[in-house]
Protein backbone atom coordinates (compact mmCIF):
# COMPACT_ATOMS: atom_id res chain seq x y z
CA UNK A 1 0.00 0.00 0.00
CA UNK A 2 2.65 2.22 0.34
CA UNK A 3 3.38 2.63 -2.88
CA UNK A 4 -0.02 4.11 -3.41
CA UNK A 5 0.32 5.95 -1.24
CA UNK A 6 2.67 7.99 -2.45
CA UNK A 7 0.81 8.31 -6.59
CA UNK A 8 -1.47 10.98 -6.81
CA UNK A 9 -4.22 10.42 -9.31
CA UNK A 10 -3.91 11.67 -12.93
CA UNK A 11 -6.20 13.16 -14.67
CA UNK A 12 -7.82 10.91 -16.65
CA UNK A 13 -9.17 11.13 -20.26
CA UNK A 14 -11.93 8.57 -21.86
CA UNK A 15 -9.28 6.33 -23.50
CA UNK A 16 -7.13 6.21 -20.82
CA UNK A 17 -5.96 2.94 -19.92
CA UNK A 18 -8.22 0.29 -17.54
CA UNK A 19 -6.89 -1.25 -15.36
CA UNK A 20 -6.11 -5.70 -16.97
CA UNK A 21 -6.92 -8.49 -15.66
CA UNK A 22 -3.41 -9.14 -15.36
CA UNK A 23 -2.71 -6.19 -13.19
CA UNK A 24 -5.75 -6.45 -11.46
CA UNK A 25 -4.53 -9.53 -8.78
CA UNK A 26 -1.47 -7.59 -7.87
CA UNK A 27 -3.72 -3.99 -7.03
CA UNK A 28 -6.25 -5.96 -5.38
CA UNK A 29 -3.36 -7.67 -2.79
CA UNK A 30 -2.67 -4.26 -2.04
CA UNK A 31 -5.19 -2.81 -0.72
CA UNK A 32 -7.13 -6.45 0.75
CA UNK A 33 -9.64 -4.98 2.64
CA UNK A 34 -11.63 -3.70 -0.57
CA UNK A 35 -13.93 -5.64 -2.66
CA UNK A 36 -13.85 -5.73 -6.45
CA UNK A 37 -17.50 -5.09 -7.21
CA UNK A 38 -19.69 -4.72 -10.70
CA UNK A 39 -22.45 -2.65 -11.04
CA UNK A 40 -24.06 -2.23 -13.96
CA UNK A 41 -21.52 -3.54 -15.83
CA UNK A 42 -18.85 -1.35 -14.02
CA UNK A 43 -16.20 -2.76 -11.92
CA UNK A 44 -15.54 -0.56 -8.90
CA UNK A 45 -13.90 -0.81 -5.46
CA UNK A 46 -16.07 -0.85 -2.42
CA UNK A 47 -15.60 -1.19 1.39
CA UNK A 48 -17.94 -0.76 4.20
CA UNK A 49 -16.07 1.35 7.21
CA UNK A 50 -17.93 0.77 10.46
CA UNK A 51 -18.01 3.65 12.89
CA UNK A 52 -19.21 3.72 16.62
CA UNK A 53 -22.09 6.56 16.15
CA UNK A 54 -22.75 9.37 13.81
CA UNK A 55 -20.77 11.97 14.50
CA UNK A 56 -17.82 9.69 13.64
CA UNK A 57 -19.29 8.53 10.48
CA UNK A 58 -19.88 12.44 9.30
CA UNK A 59 -16.43 12.97 10.50
CA UNK A 60 -15.15 10.05 7.98
CA UNK A 61 -17.06 11.49 5.09
CA UNK A 62 -15.55 14.90 5.33
CA UNK A 63 -12.72 13.79 5.06
CA UNK A 64 -13.02 10.97 2.14
CA UNK A 65 -15.09 14.41 0.57
CA UNK A 66 -11.62 15.88 1.22
CA UNK A 67 -9.31 13.61 -0.39
CA UNK A 68 -11.85 13.71 -3.43
CA UNK A 69 -11.78 17.65 -3.66
CA UNK A 70 -7.50 17.14 -3.29
CA UNK A 71 -7.18 14.35 -6.05
CA UNK A 72 -10.28 15.43 -8.22
CA UNK A 73 -11.44 12.30 -8.01
CA UNK A 74 -15.09 12.03 -6.59
CA UNK A 75 -15.77 8.44 -5.02
CA UNK A 76 -19.72 7.46 -3.91
CA UNK A 77 -19.92 7.52 -0.57
CA UNK A 78 -22.64 6.64 1.35
CA UNK A 79 -23.62 7.78 5.09
CA UNK A 80 -25.65 5.82 7.84
CA UNK A 81 -25.38 5.71 11.42
CA UNK A 82 -22.97 3.77 12.29
CA UNK A 83 -21.05 3.27 8.79
CA UNK A 84 -19.77 4.68 5.73
CA UNK A 85 -19.62 2.89 2.55
CA UNK A 86 -16.99 3.95 0.23
CA UNK A 87 -16.95 2.93 -3.72
CA UNK A 88 -14.31 4.21 -6.30
CA UNK A 89 -14.19 4.12 -10.33
CA UNK A 90 -13.27 6.15 -12.76
CA UNK A 91 -16.57 7.27 -14.70
CA UNK A 92 -15.06 8.16 -17.77
CA UNK A 93 -13.80 5.01 -18.71
CA UNK A 94 -16.68 3.18 -17.09
CA UNK A 95 -14.10 0.69 -15.06
CA UNK A 96 -11.19 0.92 -12.62
CA UNK A 97 -8.28 2.95 -13.97
CA UNK A 98 -4.84 2.85 -11.47
CA UNK A 99 -6.50 6.16 -9.86
CA UNK A 100 -8.92 4.12 -8.17
CA UNK A 101 -6.99 1.87 -5.90
CA UNK A 102 -4.81 5.08 -5.12
CA UNK A 103 -7.56 6.89 -3.92
CA UNK A 104 -8.72 3.30 -2.03
CA UNK A 105 -5.39 3.36 -0.26
CA UNK A 106 -5.76 6.95 0.91
CA UNK A 107 -8.79 6.35 1.88
CA UNK A 108 -7.42 3.46 4.04
CA UNK A 109 -4.72 5.82 5.24
CA UNK A 110 -7.48 8.15 6.80
CA UNK A 111 -9.25 6.00 8.88
CA UNK A 112 -6.17 5.44 11.31
CA UNK B 1 -45.63 20.45 3.63
CA UNK B 2 -45.92 23.10 5.90
CA UNK B 3 -48.10 20.91 8.69
CA UNK B 4 -45.03 18.60 8.11
CA UNK B 5 -42.48 20.87 9.57
CA UNK B 6 -44.15 21.80 12.20
CA UNK B 7 -43.60 18.72 13.80
CA UNK B 8 -40.75 16.96 15.26
CA UNK B 9 -39.93 13.45 15.04
CA UNK B 10 -41.00 11.43 18.47
CA UNK B 11 -38.76 8.96 19.46
CA UNK B 12 -39.79 5.51 17.67
CA UNK B 13 -40.10 1.93 19.10
CA UNK B 14 -40.12 -1.26 17.48
CA UNK B 15 -44.17 -1.41 18.20
CA UNK B 16 -44.79 2.26 16.77
CA UNK B 17 -47.32 1.96 14.42
CA UNK B 18 -46.38 1.75 10.55
CA UNK B 19 -48.18 4.33 8.23
CA UNK B 20 -50.92 2.59 6.93
CA UNK B 21 -51.84 2.35 3.34
CA UNK B 22 -54.30 4.38 3.95
CA UNK B 23 -52.31 7.36 4.88
CA UNK B 24 -49.80 6.98 2.37
CA UNK B 25 -51.67 8.55 -0.42
CA UNK B 26 -52.46 11.56 1.60
CA UNK B 27 -49.15 11.99 3.26
CA UNK B 28 -47.29 11.18 -0.06
CA UNK B 29 -49.01 14.48 -1.35
CA UNK B 30 -47.45 16.97 1.14
CA UNK B 31 -43.96 15.98 -0.28
CA UNK B 32 -44.75 15.46 -3.97
CA UNK B 33 -40.76 15.06 -4.86
CA UNK B 34 -40.07 12.25 -3.03
CA UNK B 35 -40.56 8.65 -4.12
CA UNK B 36 -42.00 5.29 -2.48
CA UNK B 37 -39.12 2.68 -3.08
CA UNK B 38 -38.92 -0.73 -1.87
CA UNK B 39 -35.37 -2.17 -0.63
CA UNK B 40 -35.28 -5.79 1.07
CA UNK B 41 -38.95 -5.78 1.02
CA UNK B 42 -38.83 -2.41 3.22
CA UNK B 43 -40.62 0.73 2.13
CA UNK B 44 -38.89 3.51 1.82
CA UNK B 45 -38.73 7.26 0.86
CA UNK B 46 -36.57 8.71 -1.73
CA UNK B 47 -35.14 11.45 -3.29
CA UNK B 48 -32.30 13.15 -5.67
CA UNK B 49 -31.37 16.14 -5.51
CA UNK B 50 -28.41 17.53 -7.91
CA UNK B 51 -26.35 20.24 -7.95
CA UNK B 52 -23.68 22.27 -9.60
CA UNK B 53 -20.48 21.10 -8.08
CA UNK B 54 -18.92 18.79 -5.60
CA UNK B 55 -18.68 21.62 -2.69
CA UNK B 56 -22.37 22.36 -3.30
CA UNK B 57 -23.33 18.73 -2.58
CA UNK B 58 -20.98 18.14 0.45
CA UNK B 59 -22.76 20.95 2.12
CA UNK B 60 -25.94 20.07 1.32
CA UNK B 61 -25.08 16.77 2.66
CA UNK B 62 -23.57 18.29 6.29
CA UNK B 63 -26.59 19.57 6.17
CA UNK B 64 -29.01 17.09 6.26
CA UNK B 65 -26.50 15.51 8.76
CA UNK B 66 -27.40 17.83 10.85
CA UNK B 67 -30.68 17.63 10.78
CA UNK B 68 -30.61 13.62 11.47
CA UNK B 69 -28.69 14.92 14.48
CA UNK B 70 -30.93 17.35 15.64
CA UNK B 71 -34.08 14.85 15.16
CA UNK B 72 -32.37 11.92 16.36
CA UNK B 73 -33.51 10.08 13.00
CA UNK B 74 -31.02 8.91 10.51
CA UNK B 75 -31.36 8.55 6.82
CA UNK B 76 -28.99 6.60 4.21
CA UNK B 77 -26.83 9.80 2.39
CA UNK B 78 -25.68 8.74 -0.56
CA UNK B 79 -23.03 11.72 -1.84
CA UNK B 80 -21.48 11.68 -5.38
CA UNK B 81 -20.48 14.25 -7.47
CA UNK B 82 -23.20 16.70 -8.81
CA UNK B 83 -26.27 14.71 -6.72
CA UNK B 84 -26.81 13.75 -3.27
CA UNK B 85 -29.37 10.89 -2.73
CA UNK B 86 -31.23 10.95 0.48
CA UNK B 87 -33.64 7.94 1.97
CA UNK B 88 -35.78 8.13 4.94
CA UNK B 89 -37.14 4.77 6.86
CA UNK B 90 -37.63 3.78 9.94
CA UNK B 91 -34.98 0.79 10.92
CA UNK B 92 -36.73 -0.22 14.03
CA UNK B 93 -40.63 -0.61 12.52
CA UNK B 94 -38.65 -1.81 9.08
CA UNK B 95 -40.56 0.83 7.19
CA UNK B 96 -42.06 4.04 7.11
CA UNK B 97 -43.27 6.26 10.60
CA UNK B 98 -44.61 9.52 10.24
CA UNK B 99 -41.35 10.93 11.18
CA UNK B 100 -40.44 9.75 8.03
CA UNK B 101 -42.48 12.20 6.26
CA UNK B 102 -41.63 14.84 8.57
CA UNK B 103 -37.98 14.09 7.77
CA UNK B 104 -38.53 14.44 4.38
CA UNK B 105 -40.78 17.73 4.09
CA UNK B 106 -37.50 19.16 6.36
CA UNK B 107 -35.12 17.83 4.31
CA UNK B 108 -36.75 19.61 1.21
CA UNK B 109 -36.61 22.99 3.39
CA UNK B 110 -33.14 22.72 3.58
CA UNK B 111 -32.59 23.11 0.09
CA UNK B 112 -34.22 26.27 -0.98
Amino acid sequence: MEDLLKQKCVACRADAPRVTDDELPDLLKEIPDWQPITKDSVLMLNKVFKFEDYAQSLDFTKKVAALAEEEDHHPAILLEWGKVEVTWWTHKIGGLHKNDFIAAAKTDALNT
